[in-house]
C-alpha cells in the first residue's frame, strides 16, 4: 500500500491512498500523523481503499499537489548506518576513526519536510551545498526500552529522502560535538510512503534492498544499494528509544546509502564523490551545487517516486 | 503577563492566561502554540485576559493541572552559552577547549515537555541521571538570515527549563559529533511562561538576569545567576536561523547556567559540581540522583513557578 498527502492549505494536507500505477488515488480520513498515531484502526480503511484503486476505481494524481508523506514530524532522527561512507570520509580528510560501536544518529529539524517537487532554498554557494540520498521508516509509538527484536513491528511506512546538507559548515559543527544544526536544513522526501509489505523482497534484514539512483543535472551520479547497512533500522529504532519513547510519527533515517563497490555504483553524496577524488587525485574535482543545479533521486521500482529538485537562492 | 497551559486531555492542552500572584487564570482561546504561530491578532485578547485578572476576576488556578507551557514543540535548540560551565567540564576532564567562536547548539527532543510537578521516569540510574537548570525562549516564526540585531523582537515568552541528562552516556555520543540522543531525553519545563516585558529589568541584553535556585532532595545545590551568558538568547536565534527559517513556537534554551563565581553560588546540574569536585581533590564526591530523589528549581522572585519532581525508576 501507498500513501501520499496532498496540498489542501493546512500544513498536515490531507491523506490519500495511491494506486500501484502512482495514476491515482482515494481520499483517506485525516492526516498521515493521524494515520499513524491509530494505525491499527486506521490501516484496515486505508486497505479497503488500496483495494478499490487495485479494481481501477479513484481520481487522477494530480502528482503537483503532492507534499512530502508527513509535510512536518515531531521527530527526525538520522542516522549513518553505511560504513563505507564513514570509512571513504576518514581516509580523505585523515580523521580518527569514530570510536563507536553504537549507531550513529543525530536529530534534525522536522518541522517541515519538503515536497519532492520543490525549489530548494538556500542561502549560500559558499556553504557548500550538497544532497544525501536515503531511506527512512515512519514508526508509531515506541516505548522506551523496545529491543531490536521487537522493533521492526514498529516500522508502518518506508521513505525515500534527500537530506540537504551543508558542508562547509558540517566539519566545524561536528568538532564541537553537538552534532549538526546550521548544517543540516530541511529535508526533501518523495512523495509516496510505501508499506514495508508493498516492497516485497526489497524490505528484509530491517532494510531497504533496492539501488538507490541519482542524477545531477540530467547525468548518472550513482545507483548504491540500500543492503549494506551496518546497522538495520530495527538496531536504530532500539537506538533511538533507549531512553526515551518514540512518538508516533517519529522519521528515522539510514544515512547516505554507500556501498563497498563505490568505483562501480557511485555515491549519493557529492561529499562522499569529492572524498574518492581526494583518496584517488589529492584534491577534490567535483564541485558541491550552484543554485540552479538539479538533483534527481528514484528508487529502483518507483516504488516512493521520485525527488526532482532545483536549488535555489534564498 | 504570565501564561499557561491546562491539562484538558489533548496533547496540547488549553491556553490560560494566570494572574501576577499565580493564584488566578482565565481561560484564553484555543492553545500555546496557536498564540505564538499569531502573536500579533493572539496578543491584545490575552493582555485584555491579564488586566482583567489584576481587577481581581478570574477563577483559582489548579496547580496540578499545570502542563508545561508548550507540553509539545516542533522544534528545541538548546545551546551552551554559559563559558563557565564548559571551561570547568574541560578542566576536569582534560579535555581540549571546543574550537569555536559560534554559539554552541544542538536539536533535543521536542515532542513532549514534561510538567513541572510530573515524576521523570527514567530507565537506569547506571545511565548517570543529572539535571541542567536553564532559561529558554519561545520564538515566534523566524525567517532564515534573521540577524541578532533584529531577533529580540521574537521572543514571545522566557521559560525556565530543566534539560535532564545522562552523563554516563552523553560523553560517548558526543566524541562521535553528532550530538546527543540517548543522553537527552525529554526536558521538564516550570509552568508559566512570562513575556519580556513582565521581567522588567530582569531581561535586558538577551538575558535572564535573575539567579536560578536549586535544591536536591531539600538542600541547596546552587543559585547561579543569568547574565553570565557568552552569547545573548538574540545570538542563539541568529545562530538557529543561519540557514533555516525557524517555525513558530520554536524553543531555545541556554544551557545550564554556570557563574565564574561558582564556588559561592554552586551550579545548576551534578556534571559540573563533579568536575569542580574532580578539579580539587581528583575524584568526584557528589554521586548522580538515584530513583527516589527530588530536584527542585525556581528563578528569583518565583517568575516561572517551580520545577519540582521526583526520579522514578521507569
Amino acid at each position: 500500500m501507498r500513501l501520499a498527502t496532498l496540498s489542501n492549505g493546512s500544513p498536515d494536507g490531507a491523506l490519500v491512498v495511491v494506486s500501484r500505477d502512482t495514476q491515482r488515488c482515494l481520499p483517506a480520513t485525516g492526516t498521515m500523523q493521524q494515520a499513524v498515531e491509530r494505525w491499527a484502526e486506521a490501516e484496515p480503511a486505508l486497505r479497503a481503499l488500496a483495494d478499490r484503486l487495485e479494481r481501477g476505481e479513484g481520481n487522477t494524481l494530480d502528482h503537483g499537489r503532492l507534499l512530502a508523506p508527513l509535510p512536518r514530524a515531531w521527530q527526525w532522527l538520522d542516522g549513518s548506518a553505511f560504513p563505507q561512507h564513514g570509512e571513504l570520509m576518514q581516509r580523505a580528510f585523515h580523521l580518527p576513526p569514530i570510536e563507536t560501536d553504537r549507531p550513529l544518529m543525530y536529530q534534525g529539524l522536522s518541522d517541515r519536510f519538503l515536497p519532492g517537487h520543490a525549489d530548494v532554498s538556500l542561502p549560500s554557494e559558499a556553504d557548500g551545498i550538497d544532497f544525501e540520498g536515503e531511506f527512512g521508516v515512519i514508526t508509531d509509538a515506541v516505548p522506551m526500552g523496545t529491543p531490536a527484536s521487537a522493533a521492526l513491528a514498529h516500522v508502518k511506512l518506508v521513505l525515500l529522502i534527500n537530506d540537504w546538507s551543508l558542508r562547509a559548515i558540517a566539519p566545524i559543527e561536528m568538532k564541537t560535538g553537538f552534532g549538526w544544526v546550521q548544517a543540516k536544513p530541511a529535508c526533501s522526501v518523495a512523495p509516496f510512503a510505501v508499506t514495508p509489505d508493498a516492497l516485497g523482497e526489497a524490505w528484509r534484514d530491517g532494510r531497504v534492498h533496492l539501488s538507490l539512483q541519482v542524477t545531477v543535472n540530467g547525468e548518472w551520479f550513482g545507483h548504491p544499494h540500500g543492503r549494506e547497512m551496518q546497522f538495520g533500522f530495527h538496531d536504530l529504532i532500539a537506538h533511538a528509544a533507549r531512553t526515551r519513547d518514540l512518538v508516533a510519527g517519529t522519521i528515522i533515517g539510514s544515512g547516505t546509502v554507500s556501498n563497498a563497490d563505490y568505483a562501480t555504483v557511485g555515491s549519493c553524496c557529492l561529499s562522499e564523490r569529492r572524498a574518492i577524488e581526494m583518496i584517488a587525485h589529492g584534491t577534490p574535482r567535483t564541485p558541491f551545487l550552484h543554485f540552479g543545479d538539479h538533483v534527481r533521486m528514484e528508487a529502483a521500482g518507483g516504488n516512493f517516486g521520485v525527488i526532482d529538485q532545483k536549488v535555489v537562492q534564498a
